[in-house]
């Protein structure tokens, strides 16, 4: 008989010292475009962002050291769920019928079931060593609210979250979890705000008006500052852990990657399993592909403009360097909620526009159709996030297969679905909505973007 | 710093071979009573059993061998999510303030998330060896039969769930999880079996009818088996790996556990984790306690009767000697839907008869602000039955702590809690019922017992 379970697990003491700063890497010259203060339109320095981030982050943001050492709190947390195992994805290979190889990180072991909590228990420590005894953040789906609020938890920090409304009204336990550690969770747009005031035309919400509603809240308050999920440097940065464990993992297989493969919300569960890749493959010359699958429904890398825009709805945060389809642009309401954002990681926006990262798009029932196909071959339930990667995956695998190649393809699978199962209901009913992006709304969206330089 | 993340983590290869057969320890005179037929009265030997279960699995059933090895098939599924990890619940035993030095095993880790899968995976390999196509069984909580709807998946077998209808109604993400692995889900009691159409009067449902249910459609097909996810000797049987495991991560703590707690709904998690240390006590005199924890709206165990009875509500499985609540009992419909048996395994009713493990009963909402204090500590929520284990964990710290004694406890965290949000919700909004356990509703069960000889 064959033996078909294959994992890769590696030892406590593997779990990484340092996180990989990519920007290191990238040409001096020019310089990657700095974010812009909203108001000034000069480029923002640390203390623009010092009334809602600790310094220790912001020096994280802006850090030029090729690596960042993890505090050895964060990393002791860390050891509640990592390392993470790499799986060798053999029983899908055997269903496809495909020469390819295919693996994935499963971050779906954490307490909150994502890989948030990475970058969550970092952002909670620094603020506790900072003074800081709130936190406020937005959340879609509500895996980066529960990360939050489980990481205040441990640090004895307060939570309130900002979830999206259609997020609050599919995923009710999500909420309930954030509750259960202690969080407190406004359905946004809310009334708690002068920004979710503004924003009552939009019942569905998006992460752009929850990030306004959370970072208002941060900055009127002294003792209190504001948690960012995804898109910022430093976020992507904590979630390398999962790329420098995958290089090793990868290694303890004894292949090398052909294509990397991630869902793209804000970036940071791509950016943390691919970024270690990206910088292996800058320094040695590897031709490994990388691959950032969106949802059809919020396609920012495939079909936005690369522009300086708000990273929220109604115009607080910074200016950022990326592409967007515009900060008031509100994306239909499909189940990733995760990945419903209208600009994305100014870092990753740079590798798309040199074309290092390829972006790819698919429509919700087919992302669906991938993730029961992975569940009832692999056994685990995606979130709808990684559903989007699966479908990319076995694209990729069925080229292989039409190519007769033994790809090597590595992809992230970042949570699981056990909050989504309604989702999964209705589309095994043959009732899931599948919305179309609309080019008018977003149209409409870039004639509100701020006046600042043009990016080339 | 203290570093204060403990986790005990065995490598692949220390995933047990064998599973334990504590039968082979027991007493060989007198004889432990015989399972007897419905119909004869007379012991129950394997060809009663047949038609609704593989030889195979009948055998170990029975068998007096002290070790049965794990087939090398199993073995393989095993690694998807084994060896579990376990834990010192050092953040825990801060919160309490306690001398003791608590220690948990986490077997949330699985796919279906529980111990569960450890026996559907056992029986569902045996089946497809034996040509079964088709597999039925009930399921309270749902953890239960969302393992088995996995297990089959992996070895292409049909399943059939007959799901206690309070569950299904509180729980229905369960369901959609059968549901996305290929599963038929019914609630039960049903409209497609006799037992279910003679039960409609009791519409919460319970497992003794969900039991007639499955057993009843896996007898009158020639292709479709019975599986059961407790109670059973081989069922236990195959929960051993969890306690194998945990002693040789007890080793590597460098501690010997005083006191062992599981929860005990049909006594899988509770032996599965003891029963190896049981062995080990019996065989080296060792003063190990054992505390069995249950529900006080079912309390088998603490307020039942040992007798002959039935496993199921109709009456069509033999008897099995244990303590009873009566086969007819419907006990109130409480979160933790998987400890809503009106009996128990009778290896287990066989040790708390002997006084080897005691036995004690807790009410719902004591379980859930015990499992909200472990959330907020250790970051994992459980699942409704283990905070019946927690709450006995909580009490001996206590204990440990009036007697300023360094109690070593080790308890078994069998599932997370991911689909009881709605549970944890009115707990937190102190809406939870608390209900009791009805004197006069086991009185008149009681009444119904079948006649059998009495056990001493």
């Amino acid at each position: 008989m064959t033996h078909e379970t294959v994992k890769f697990v590696l030892d406590e003491d593997s779990i990484p010292t340092h996180w990989v700063n990519l920007m290191a890497d990238l040409p001096a010259d020019p310089p990657p475009p700095p974010p812009l203060h909203p108001g000034t339109k000069q480029p923002a320095g640390p203390d623009d962002l010092s009334p809602i981030f600790p310094m220790a982050l912001i020096l994280q943001e802006v850090s030029p050291e090729p690596e960042i050492e993890i505090p050895e709190q964060v990393r002791d947390i860390y050891r509640m769920w990592r390392p993470t195992p790499l799986y060798r994805a053999h029983r899908l290979e055997k269903a496809l019928d495909t020469p390819a190889h295919i693996y994935y990180k499963y971050e779906g072991g954490s307490p909150p079931g994502s890989h948030k909590p990475n970058t969550a228990v970092a952002q909670a420590y620094e603020n506790q060593q900072a003074g800081i005894k709130k936190l406020t953040t937005e959340t879609g789906a509500g895996q980066w609210g529960s990360a939050l609020a489980f990481a205040c938890r441990l640090f004895g920090l307060e939570c309130e979250v900002f979830m999206v409304g259609v997020s609050y009204d599919q995923k009710p336990y999500r909420r309930s979890m954030m509750a259960v550690w202690g969080a407190t969770v406004h359905r946004s747009p809310s009334n708690e705000t002068e920004a979710g005031r503004s924003q009552q035309s939009h019942p569905t919400g998006s992460l752009g008006i929850a990030i306004s509603e959370a970072v208002e809240v941060a900055a009127q308050n002294q003792d209190t500052n504001y948690s960012l999920g995804s898109v910022l440097n430093h976020v992507l940065l904590h979630q390398t852990v999962i790329g420098q464990e995958a290089l090793a993992q990868m290694e303890m297989a004894g292949e090398e990657p052909d294509v990397v493969i991630g869902c793209v919300g804000g970036g940071s569960n791509f950016g943390g399993l691919a970024f270690p890749f990206v910088r292996r493959a800058l320094r040695t010359q590897a031709k490994t592909r990388f691959v950032a699958a969106e949802p059809a429904a919020c396609p920012t890398l495939t079909k936005g403009i690369y522009a300086y825009d708000f990273g929220d709805t109604v115009g607080l945060t910074p200016l950022m360097p990326m592409y967007t389809l515009g900060h008031d642009f509100v994306p239909p309401p499909v189940h990733a909620g995760g990945l419903r954002y209208h600009g994305d990681s100014p870092l990753l926006c740079g590798l798309v526009k040199q074309g290092l990262v390829e972006a790819r798009a698919y429509r919700q029932n087919e992302t669906f159709e991938a993730a029961v196909r992975f569940a009832r071959s692999e056994g685990i339930i995606p979130a709808p996030e990684p559903a989007h990667a699966i479908k990319a995956v076995i694209d990729e695998a069925r080229a292989a297969k039409e190519a007769g190649e033994p790809t090597t393809i590595l992809f992230g699978l970042c949570g699981h679905g056990h909050f989504d199962l309604s989702a999964y209901d209705a589309y095994l009913n043959n009732d899931l909505e599948d919305p179309e992006f609309s080019e008018a709304d977003m149209q409409a969206a870039l004639e509100h973007l701020p006046e600042a330089p043009a990016l080339s």
